[in-house]
């Protein structure tokens, strides 16, 4: 059954990557006017998913992932209107040269063909995926999770009749309409007709998905993100980026895991980090150098030892003190899951190390973690945070859905 | 056994990473002149793999790709010094930017990391890729085919003193020095320590990495190559083209295997493509509307079901005729593996349809097929040919062994 899937939406890719930008746009407009009338019919099938969770003892804040609401449907819409005036990248050519023969060559932007994506429960991840892989022209091929199977349903029926009013194949967005786990692993194995696999979960799912897919998957979305306050750091605006980093938003990839504090300024420092932090809600797990300088006090334990492997998620935050620049590029290097990193310092000699150093998708000189984002970073859409280094790393915008063809155009060349 | 290696070329990536552009040629140059000083021990070495071949009955032409000389090892220590000569694209910035707060933003070229390269009996790919390795800054684990495994080690032996001369961590290049298949296994799971893994060998080895790899594997390497002849090509000029896609190399996979050609010009064209290629040695297999242009003779056969799937590698030529674009289109998209596939056309908008809608990874108009190669493109070394679609299409050169981090440079910036 999923091989006919991975049929349908091959030959669905290959028309939707020669569609016209503005049919393409067409197709958005028109699954965000559907969204517009359909809210009620939407709210219907999210409350069979709800109502089945709730039975099922699910928790509250699980249950809260699922559910859709008329701010939630508008924002969609809105999102899809906003990702119709984004800049095509298909067809863009680059890299271009003239070979000494007189060949004409270049790169030219094309879709990467069929995407398959892996999510858990949210449902606004289905129209999220529809509207990137019709803006880029893919197809897609969305397997949602189990507990939103009645919201992921009505999106996706959605998406199909918006591109059937443009007349783009309605094949080009797929729904996996069957809770059976199998077909994950059956979509990961057809290789012959899905060209990425981007998962869109925790941790346990990228996993999977990295360890049975025959398809190159695009891991990520995972951070134990690091700040390393060096000597020459500017104590009082450091306290202001690491707090953003930790508490703006905490349960993100990008939010600040582990404090790394140079010895020099550490007895003075860190006592300042929990008084500006605390207030905050923020707790504290400090090595044992750290705890030197720290009163024992209900926010601030002494770090157990996976502490510093952990990405907390919530507002807790690790606290180190280490002998210099060496140490903390070693620390990071080690602990670091290659999202986000900064280094916090007035010495441009520890930047330029840092930067050339620290291997991760994103490295900052002075600034908060919180950065890593394809919306701050100018991307206008997000597709994934990628933490593996092939085809694209860090925030993964409507370009990173595309790769390239070489053309050649010649005169009747020939190769001597 | 391989977790260690795993490790160990890890923690030479790193340093490798931040080695000066100077440094790593300077290992390429002694890497260069240990080749010249150790011809003997070399050659020594080869020999015994060859025996061992020989006992083993491989054929002539197997062994012949085992075969080391004094002009080979001379070709491989040049080819060092010519890499050595090429331009470092680790370090490179692009995509900068100034964002609206004052972040300073760009992406800066870093290497892969870890490339895992699994090859079949070719000894020169060990230096080939070591060469390549040290050049962007790359650790590679070598895993050579067990009947060159005397050449590889001496060879493996050779780059980490290179590497040492200079330096850098020996543990760069490393070389699994157990013909156990289950370590091929193993390689391919080592996810945390490997980046990618690029096979060099036939369809089976492509087949089993894409199978059993937990890492992103480029495959490629096997091209259907496809020439469309369409009513308005000029006639001499096509004969030459298609006499070179098909003849000038017939064993590489970049050479011709199928050849369409429009119904109009059918009946003058296909008679003068046997009269034109018969003498060099081509035989034809032709579908039935093109036998029906053709006299039945010793060259010519009629095409059999999987003709129109089979990478000949030889002087074989397939001979179809088509309706015109659509069918030629819809035939390459079929049949092709997405490798190089060419129009030969006087009208524009032909040729523009071919470059678009023709899914390959070089699509040429008017010229060769041939020249899908990272010398002819200019690249100046060849690493693979990939026909995946994730991070590089077609010919990939030294950049397509590097990624990029995002480089955050501010003044203490938080997000709002």
């Amino acid at each position: 059954m999923l091989t006919e899937v991975g049929r349908l939406a091959r030959a669905a890719s290959r028309k939707m990557a020669n569609a016209e930008t503005k049919t393409k746009n067409q197709a958005l407009c028109s699954l965000a006017g559907l969204l517009d009338q359909s809210q009620e019919t939407i709210l219907a099938a999210n409350r069979l998913d709800i109502e089945a969770a709730r039975a099922s003892g699910m928790s509250d804040a699980l249950v809260d992932r699922l559910i859709l609401t008329q701010t939630r449907i508008d924002g969609l819409a809105s999102d899809l209107r906003r990702v119709a005036g984004l800049a095509d990248p298909v067809g863009e050519r680059f890299d271009g040269t003239v070979l000494p023969n007189g060949l004409e060559l270049w790169k030219q932007r094309v879709p990467l063909g069929v995407i398959g994506v892996v999510y858990e429960s949210r449902p606004n991840v289905t129209i999220d995926v529809a509207g990137l892989a019709i803006k880029t022209g893919n197809a897609a091929i969305l397997r949602g999770g189990k507990e939103s199977m009645h919201s992921n349903r009505i999106l996706a029926e959605l998406s199909q009749k918006a591109l059937a009013q443009s007349d783009l194949p309605a094949e080009a967005v797929q729904f996996i309409d069957n809770p059976d786990r199998a077909l994950v692993l059956a979509l990961l194995h057809l290789h012959e007709f899905v060209d990425i696999i981007i998962p869109r979960g925790g941790e346990g799912l990228h996993r999977f998905c990295r360890e049975n897919s025959q398809i190159p998957v695009i891991t990520g979305g995972i951070g134990i993100c690091h700040i390393f306050v060096d000597e020459s750091a500017n104590a009082d605006k450091a306290l202001e980026v690491i707090r953003n980093a930790k508490t703006q938003r905490p349960s993100v990839c990008n939010a600040l895991d582990t404090l790394l504090v140079h010895r020099a300024v550490a007895p003075a420092f860190l006592p300042r980090v929990v008084e500006f932090l605390a207030p905050a809600g923020v707790t504290f797990r400090a090595d044992e150098a750290a705890m030197g300088y720290l009163s024992r006090e209900e926010s601030v334990q002494t770090a157990g030892p996976e502490d510093f492997d952990t990405e907390w998620m919530s507002l807790v935050l690790g606290l180190k003190v280490v002998g210099g620049l060496d140490e903390a590029i070693a620390h990071t290097n080690a602990h670091s899951m290659g999202h986000s990193d900064s280094i916090l310092t007035e010495e441009d000699s520890h930047a330029a190390r840092w930067v050339k150093e620290v291997d991760s998708a994103a490295v900052y000189v002075n600034a908060s973690t919180r950065f890593t984002d394809g919306g701050q970073f100018g991307l206008g859409a997000e597709v994934a945070i990628s933490t593996q280094r092939l085809h694209a790393r860090g925030p993964m915008g409507l370009r990173e859905l595309t790769t390239y063809k070489w053309v050649g155009k010649g005169a009747y060349q020939i190769r001597e």
